[in-house]
């Protein structure tokens, strides 16, 4: 066992778990217990039963998300179940806390059946101003999201789905500037049609992509080939692919600007990356081990080259990304989350790294930049509001 | 608007709520999120897929308990739904906390059917090591609870049933001594037969006691029309009033050594109690204001009073029984919780008040005491290991 995954291990044992719930009010006294229990506590029920609109005065509601996970999908690991994904869930709780100052709680749902989770979560949704949805397997992922943003009037947000794609445009807005390209005219490939894959091919399409090929396992994602498909990759064949090209990697990558990899590690070679055209833009994303070393990729002529590592320049984490995003939909009191929003938040990223700064080796903001959740939350509810996707609010 | 709702209005806007998530490990640079989160936290996950018994000694599961609660009989208020109900179980939570040192999340679920509600806290259970179920109506709590405990391997506890029994048998402990009197020769009149006085009976009768009357709002629960019952009612139609006698409050608690009451405020009268058997105790639960005021009661006769209010002598509050139960059965590893760990719990309230320092008006320790919940557990902790109800524990 390599030394993080033993010194993790020794840290969770000693801690128990990461996460604590603690009181805002002190509890000392008679008089206390009063007003925050009973009978004192009457009174704030009262108001809600009067106006629902007023839990999110009166209750931690309004700074509370809900992190979800039925373990189908967790980190590398695949379908682990939903006790084995608490870890995860734990962590992915304190990085909300931390970065965004956004109370967040592990929600392991013992069910993997789409129905299930939709209703349990809907069940949910009253101690919870949002929802993160995270590490469900795709096409699923898709539809439980879909189906929560319809059916509940809080932002419900699949992390995995648009977390990445966010910091991926951020990091391709500022990579554009350096290499004189653009979202209309550049080609993209991305490698791995699942929930971040499909997801940052539909974000590149708001932002003006014309010529986007997918590749995943089974090839290039065509519409010749659509019969074959499960719901997503069918609406990603009608979506991408305007020449409708077949074959496989090495075919999908040739002539490209932009490789996107969310898929698994070293499937990309050097010959590959010199089949790309000038100047290419490399995020080789796949964890912990990327789809071409960031080393070889500029050996193979790549410009600009970002990882999902932090021992890498360029650093895609989606901990950039989801933070200020509910940090920003919860203070407007958004009802959902919607592409505009998420592109603001890409475009409040990106302007983190200024025209001096920006380099090859630094297009995107590092982690523990501390103004990224700020403005990024800004940028959210900046949006939000001039776009009325706000509750009524009577606070 | 009176001042303690005044203020406790005041002071849930203040804080937005009264819990907050927070992170127990610190999380400032590249290394801590490695080992917090990816790509360190896939070992605890591969630990905990390889024997879900990990799930304990890496997660904050093993302290963590869920406040349940589908606002359908919410303090004095009735069902309120599961949102004006939040004030309330934040509170539970917190309470938790301060006194018990147990994190408690609080779960509103927006539903009010038995079986979805019994589905879904199943589905919820990976992220708890218990459940505390809170302000449901009877007699579906009664079901609510059977079932989770027969189906889940985590300990399920209805506090509104069984805290107020705990507390209640507590004080009698002690105020037999005083009144030379014992569970198995007094006779009990309990008012009130939703999920609390039903608790009480069926605690009572563990502890000895032979001679109970039930008395709710349709008269004295008795054989001859239990085909009027819901199962609840039949239920205890069974168990109590051994000469099978009718009438209302006053034929109930006529002759009678206890007063249980646990119904509506000011419904008994002090000619009742002088009716009652000489050294009368009289437990007068309702809340805020009890069935008869202490003072009338003890013009009536009484000998021991007791109430839920702080500012009257002996206060009967389950917070001094479910903070250490939950302390007790979480550091056992109990799978439930036993009639007998709560007859050991009251016993171990009860211990609180010495000989010396036991009189009618101190029965019961108070409620900020800061032994109880410590005693409780040890007590709860000692008879989980002793009768085997703990898991298989691999830490």
């Amino acid at each position: 066992m390599s030394n993080v995954f033993e010194n993790s291990l020794k840290l969770h044992e000693k801690y128990r778990g990461k996460i604590e719930v603690i009181s805002k009010v002190k509890v000392t006294n008679k008089d206390d217990l009063a007003l925050a229990y009973s009978p004192g506590v009457a009174q704030p029920c009262v108001e809600i039963k009067n106006n629902p609109e007023n839990i999110y005065k009166y209750t931690s509601k309004g700074n509370m998300v809900a992190v979800v996970s039925d373990g189908s999908a967790v980190l590398g690991l695949g379908n682990i179940g939903a006790k084995a994904a608490l870890p995860v869930m734990e962590g992915k709780a304190i990085l909300f806390k931390q970065f965004g100052g956004v109370d967040a709680f592990p929600i392991c749902l013992d069910t993997q059946d789409t129905e299930e989770i939709i209703k349990t979560v809907k069940l949910l949704a009253p101690s919870f101003g949002g929802i993160n949805l995270e590490d469900i397997s795709a096409p699923r992922c898709i539809e439980i999201e879909e189906r929560l943003k319809k059916e509940l009037d809080i932002p419900v947000f699949h992390d995995d789905q648009h977390g990445t794609a966010i910091v991926v445009v951020a990091a391709l807005i500022n990579s554009f500037k350096i290499v004189k390209k653009s979202f209309e005219t550049a080609k993209f490939v991305i490698c791995g049609a699942g929930a971040a894959g499909s997801s940052i091919a539909k974000l590149l399409i708001k932002m003006g992509a014309k010529d986007i090929v997918i590749n995943d396992i089974d090839g290039i994602i065509n519409r010749d080939d659509i019969h074959k498909y499960d719901f997503l990759k069918a609406e990603l064949a009608e979506l991408t692919n305007p020449e409708n090209i077949k074959g496989g990697l090495s075919e999908a990558i040739k002539g490209r600007d932009v490789f996107i990899g969310v898929s698994a590690p070293k499937i990309v070679n050097k010959e590959m990356i010199r089949s790309m055209n000038r100047d290419a833009i490399v995020f080789a994303m796949a964890n912990p081990t990327p789809e071409i070393m960031p080393e070889e990729a500029i050996d193979g002529g790549a410009k600009i080259v970002g990882t999902g590592r932090s021992d890498y320049p360029n650093q895609v984490n989606n901990v950039l990304a989801f933070p200020g995003i509910f940090k920003g939909a919860l203070r407007a009191g958004a009802k959902k989350i919607t592409d505009e929003m998420k592109i603001a938040a890409a475009f409040g990223i990106a302007k983190l790294v200024s025209d001096d700064e920006l380099n090859p080796e630094y297009v995107i903001p590092a982690v523990f930049n501390p103004k990224v959740a700020d403005v990024v939350a800004d940028e959210v509810e900046r949006i939000a509001i001039e776009k009325k996707i706000t509750r009524e609010q009577s606070v």
